[in-house]
């Protein structure tokens, strides 16, 4: 790893009166930039520069953006420390303009392609798994207990299907099955089902007494869904009385499960366009450089994806809600930017009832790494969404519906995330991280990108791309953009594993609830 | 199986209305009882049975308490289906006597002993695991992936330790850390650390940049708890920079792990006495007959628990609800009544707040078992907790602190009760099911009582104890209640595994956390 030997800052827009410090260790006070800037103090990597005074109360300016007043004067050269900075209010819902700077469509890019599993129902998996889908949290140690058996006495007969998963979860009993925010649960486990990676091969395991029975969660897939038509031998309920105890049980689901094997074993990767891809977009422990350097890396590879026909989710609520205000006019349309305040608003008064805002989100690895408080943080986020036009917003759990930039409103948590956009469709989900984060998801390859160069150089067997150079200057944006794009293909079409499918380092699901358990 | 051939009903109380149907399969329309009732139609196993005629309006009595009234006139020998029964308000908490009605202690119970794992807080355990803790659901994959390691290729060397469990949850991060409720979910992980089966050996993985670092977690234990105090080696935080890499970690992880497990390798179990148990009740896919034989016979077994001086624990604040004007009397004194109904209000208002309330506990389980409604669920729920003196009363995620029965405010979902009730210290559970599951907890082992002969004779190899025979006259509740005692210290020493620990079924951790995910 080459450190720049140089100090080095990275100002992110013209009219921002502070720049980031790119050194790793950071830089001592009495340092020298070629512009003549002197640190008055030692400041950490990622940390926050004063490029000039800054008045008592006066904007401190990142990204061309207010992301906080300062709390005191600051002199030229001081760290700018986060109790420094005052947080704005977030953006009024009521007033933002819609649709205003729709961009022009991206010119078209053509020829890429990638090797998926073509399913019936149109979409195209990376992987080729059976999954087991269940209503209630009751069945989970029945089928892990199957899906162990499975693996070790049946799946090798069917080389060709790439591992069996329980779709586990907390949700279907004991829970306000019918308060209003419970059709998020619902709806988000009916759309796992469906994930593409799976197959169009929906397989229900049952307890029998549950508040969420196989019919509801078969049918309920919210808007984008469709109700989910199964052979009977596809819902095993546990208490049916033609079972006579646990291995009789066991023995049901085994045979029903291999009737699936048989048919997923007998699928082949074709050659689909880029077109066929469904990626999410996340960041977790994200640092000041989020913003600069992987973020805009994989924004560029959004709009190459989105340029190529793909399907694009970037999501997290708490994250885009302070930079609402730049999202707004590029929807594609009035109806596409009230529905994205629709879903700010929803997250708004969810937060509120628990006595809450969207200020809870930043973590002290967030702080650490240099990002003073949400407003901040949000500004780097949504980097990831690249320049094109945001055709869609979908509520949390619900399926995707078009091609191009779709905002998939979903928590920032990254289990919870990961979990609602894979029930949106996503085969293939891009993860960036500052602090790092060993994230896996067992349903759908993630490729994570770090945004520091010690960060990628430390943990060389668990992360993908390094977005590091950007802030070093020995890469730009587009070239980390471009070889991003390009690995996304080959982890995709299966030729390239990720670390943690190699490992097997998998986060359990995480289904969003945002209504009471009883 | 001995089906009694004779119509059999069970009426509760004396001044009940209603009694329910004992036989398999219900009884038809023309059925005439020994009293010379006479059904007008059928009535399926567990359902109501109208004992006189009931006027519109008019109560409907069972258990000696009103579970509903009559949404129309309702003639004697019909069945009382759900929808004929509106359900009461609950019990209002303003005005409801504490501490009036305090039961004489029991006679102490000597001489009854079982084989535990003394630790160094005085606490017995049942078990001899190692329990990895995690401050964030982000490392849950690294652990998962060390624990099965450890297992394949540390754990023969120490034949005395019973297993290796990563304390997974998805808790952590992604959360709103400072909101009021979050300090349920952060004492709940803290005190499960503590849990006796553990041996007081806390490991915990940390990421780095997570809401809930490993300094709060040790230290935040709430009431009852103390601050856990670690070596530093056992705090192992992945973003640490002396890790160069995935690999490195593992083997830290593992290295420490090791010196766990020779500690925990060197104990024998000892004799203990009955009052060093650690009991905790619960009851899931209930049925009418759970109120009157099963939970019952556990409820006789709480008695003897405490008798021998244990600590009991019973939970479920749904399922007490609308009881709690049994209940608050029987506390031992007025303020732990008030701590009683402190708990409900809680309850009522997280409800509340989510658009619902404490009826959203029933489930369509519960009413094809013939249960009502909320009420009558709670009439029968509560019949675990015996007939002893409610000596304390715990918020979500406390530890106990006294023996005798207490009342752990828990949710009633099975899941997340067996996960708050681990925290609060319980070594054992016990769990009533008369629909039938297979839950199972991997922390401690769980002893289940079925309420009905045919679901004990078809889950013969999920289900320890048939509670149905008290139904069909063949046992008393005395007699289940003494089988169900001396099980639990067979279960409690490791002499009889129950079914859950032979095929390995474990449900997930469910931490209960009231707050926003951000």
């Amino acid at each position: 790893m080459n450190q720049p030997l140089k100090p080095l800052t990275i100002k992110v827009h013209p009219t921002d009166n502070v720049a980031i410090v790119v050194n790793s260790g950071g830089l001592p006070a009495g340092t020298v930039f070629n512009d003549g800037l002197t640190l008055r103090e030692h400041v950490p990597q990622g940390h926050k520069v004063a490029l000039v005074e800054i008045a008592l109360d006066a904007p401190i300016l990142r990204y061309g953006e207010v992301i906080g007043y300062a709390m005191k004067p600051i002199p030229q050269g001081s760290w700018i420390e986060e109790s420094l900075v005052r947080l704005p209010e977030a953006p009024p819902l009521e007033s933002l303009p819609l649709a205003t700077k729709v961009p022009a469509p991206l010119p078209p890019l053509e020829g890429y392609t990638f090797e998926g599993y073509r399913n019936a129902d149109g979409t195209v998996g990376t992987k080729n798994l059976l999954a087991i889908t269940q209503t209630v949290q009751c069945v989970a140690g029945v089928v892990d207990y199957v899906v162990r058996r499975l693996k070790a006495e049946v799946l090798p007969k069917y080389p060709n299907v790439d591992g069996i998963i329980g779709l586990n979860h907390i949700y279907g009993c004991g829970v306000a099955i019918n308060a209003p925010a419970a059709v998020v649960p619902i709806r988000t486990l009916h759309n796992l089902a469906l994930n593409p990676n799976f197959g169009n091969e929906v397989f229900v395991i049952s307890l029998g007494c549950e508040k969420l029975p196989p019919e509801r969660l078969l049918n309920e897939g919210g808007a984008g869904g469709v109700p989910i038509k199964v052979v009977s031998d596809d819902v095993v309920c546990l208490q049916d009385e033609r079972f006579t105890g646990f291995q009789s049980m066991v023995e049901a689901i085994m045979k029903q499960a291999e009737v699936h094997l048989v048919r997923l074993n007998q699928r082949q990767r074709e050659t689909c366009p880029a077109a066929d891809l469904i990626v999410g977009l996340q960041c977790g422990g994200s640092d000041a450089f989020s913003g600069v350097t992987a973020n805009p890396a994989v924004g560029y590879a959004a709009d190459l994806l989105v340029r190529a026909g793909a399907a694009v989710m970037f999501s997290e609520v708490t994250e885009v809600r302070d930079a609402i205000h730049l999202l707004t006019p590029r929807c594609a349309n009035e109806e596409v930017g009230k529905a994205l305040l629709r879903e700010m608003a929803w997250y708004d008064d969810y937060l509120g009832r628990g006595e809450t805002n969207r200020a809870a989100n930043t973590t002290p690895g967030n702080k650490k790494g240099g990002l003073a408080n949400i407003v901040e943080k949000a500004m780097g986020s949504i980097a990831k969404s690249g320049t094109s036009a945001i055709v869609d917003v979908i509520a949390p759990g619900e399926k995707i519906r078009r091609k191009g930039l779709t905002y998939a409103a979903t928590p920032a948590s990254d289990f919870v995330c990961g979990t609602q956009q894979l029930a949106s469709g996503m085969t293939l989900q891009v993860f960036t991280t500052g602090r790092g984060t060993p994230y896996g998801l067992e349903a759908a390859p993630v490729i994570k990108v770090a945004t520091r160069r010690d960060l990628a150089a430390r943990w060389h067997d668990l992360m993908e791309v390094d977005a590091g150079t950007i802030a070093t200057g020995e890469e730009t944006i587009e070239e980390v953009g471009w070889k991003l794009f390009k690995l996304i293909l080959e982890v995709a079409s299966g030729r390239k594993k990720t670390w943690a499918d190699q490992w097997g380092l998998f986060n359990a699901l995480a289904v969003f609830n945002p209504a009471p358990v009883t």
